[in-house]
């Protein structure tokens, strides 16, 4: 079990889009064009790699040849979700995030569907952690289980609110020395000592498939480029939820989710450009 | 060699999504938001994923550690696209197949590209009845196949015309105990007793890659939800044909196929929120 | 080391989709809806069987069961994109180039992120020459990496400019008896003794994943209804920048590369109905 952590709601500092920092963090990302190596699942892989490119990444995914032991030390980033076992067996991935880790290369774990009943995945999932992952994002019940809470998740999607989510990651940062982030209504990012509050978004992002798992994506984009994993994390969260803010404002309340796909991509390509 | 059924003309009753009851079922799927599980291939993943989203069930898609063993049986609905073969043994596919039967959750098979040749796959297709799917659905040549006719389709499209395929789809309700559904200018759903014929749709439908595939899912998902497989089947032909025609009025004649994929998803979203 | 071959500037013919001869090549795609079997990875597949879907082709793509002996024979078309490795080991792979070449079905080979530092793959790449493609699309880092020269890409990025490979295409080109067309700010197609140009297309077309993708797929659906490879692919390129000079023109140069991508597909579909 883990040990809780009290956070006290005045600790929580709120960040967005708006800060200059935030922004020009975000903006280095198409400025220095980075290789982002992932693996993720075959759903999430196109508007992965649509998000990274319009970001202005220059992303590669799965694990063919020698990719796994190549790609991961030449890139700037990396991200693993890890429903990639649908495609992939488990010494590739684990591969992937060794290879990254002894290469100083800043990598993403987005353990999607974790603490959804399947024990054997779960535990594939937590044994990731011994690769030192820098940025863990997830939804409230993928977190919540991977930091021994008690969570269940309806497959990939979360029975949880982000803001019960807080303490549990809080201590998995504290843990693992790895920056968390959970998304939800409003997400968190902490490194264990600072918790910030980024808002924004919109109920469509959750029915758009693949959007958690391509904001694990560019997190590891803005990883590639940023000084700080936290900073970097803040960053490409904010610019996700603003990039949705301006999908939702040119779609209105009645566009549908097929639409808010498209306008999410156009609205982090408008950031970036 | 499957035997040969009349089919009274005069027996075939039309439905479509403006019969309230109908609608009532599909808005079922997004008032009680059932996990829906699938296997499909990977061309189709991404769309059926955003069609089961867009009505507001929550899909998982693939197999990896032991999803193909705890996801059918906590799942409302599974559904199971025998492309998926490209990135499954078929060993893992009969597992989800036998799991979801077992548990008493009722399941889709889509045979697709079934009867175009390939043998070895067209009995791997023809064996997972044995696990006794709860509706199956494909296009005619598919479906003709499946039933002991006689049709080469041609890749994954079909030569042969939907109406064509009635008798045979009435043979193969009768054999199996499923609800069959072939899709086509009009869309026949039946029983082995009863004929529903669905008008509607889009040339466009049949240029969008995956959007039977995704029709597949959409069946699984109405399933989770409905007191009987019928019912369910009729529903979700409905409001798929439906969604289409909202697609190509808001599209016009000339708008291309790109764009009616994504119009295709809006509309289901439209209908269901 | 390749040989280099000294290409005067005043030999390279410039050809666009205004020819009425490359129109009418293309247009037969729509006129024939030949059947085109490809392997791909799993984060372009969508969006290539979508652009041959907007031609008028007939797609299928992906190994399972006995579908990579079978299919390439049955096929006008085939395609590779040897990324493909991330679903399918490399003797599927193999089976499929050597069916093709077999049967007499024209193919093309896409070669995405050779020379980017994987030197198995790479080999791999190489080795699928002894199966005579038809055709051999990629960027210059790519071909210039395939055709022996010096270069390194950055993952599927290219970090040399397409005029840089004339002279490694037309020698790999004569070397192998394919034809081989560089894509870039201006595309190339040769023979080993034509040099095409073929000018237009927008700088978006490389913020879309799986563009460069989709086009050796639009190539081999070409190659099943031309008399011959070197119009194929001319007349493939050609509809291709045209259709991204249509998607830029529908969406000015403020639009995203989300919407992009939608509008090169419409772009196409419209060239073709």
């Amino acid at each position: 079990m883990a040990e809780t952590t009290t956070i006290d709601a005045t600790t929580v500092e709120r960040r967005s889009f708006d800060d200059a920092s935030v922004a020009a963090i975000f903006r280095r990302v198409a400025a220095e064009a980075p290789f982002v190596y992932g693996l993720t699942n075959y759903i999430a892989a196109n508007l992965s790699a649509n998000v990274l490119l319009s970001a202005g990444a220059g992303p590669a995914i799965g694990a063919g040849a020698d990719w796994p032991r190549i790609f991961p030390a030449g890139a700037g980033g990396v991200w693993i979700n890890t429903a990639t076992v649908m495609s992939n067996d488990l010494e590739t991935v684990a591969t992937v995030a060794r290879t990254a880790h002894r290469a100083g290369t800043p990598w993403v774990l987005d353990p999607v569907a974790n603490g959804a009943g399947a024990t054997e995945y779960d535990a594939f999932v937590r044994s990731l952690l011994d690769h030192r992952p820098t940025i863990i994002r997830g939804n409230a019940s993928e977190l919540i289980a991977l930091a021994g809470g008690d969570a269940l998740g309806k497959g990939v999607e979360t029975t949880a609110d982000s803001t019960d989510a807080i303490s549990h990651i809080t201590d998995l940062a504290a843990r693992t020395g790895a920056v968390v982030a959970v998304s939800g209504r409003v997400d968190y990012i902490t490194d264990g000592r600072r918790v910030v509050a980024v808002e924004g978004g919109d109920v469509r992002l959750t029915q758009v498939t693949g959007a958690g798992c391509s904001l694990g994506a560019l997190n590891a984009a803005v990883a590639a480029v940023a000084d700080d994993p936290f900073d970097a994390a803040v960053a490409a969260h904010a610019a996700y939820a603003r990039a949705a803010d301006k999908a939702a404002a040119v779609l209105g309340p009645r566009g549908g989710s097929g639409s808010f796909a498209t306008a999410l991509v156009d609205g982090l390509w408008e950031l970036a450009n």
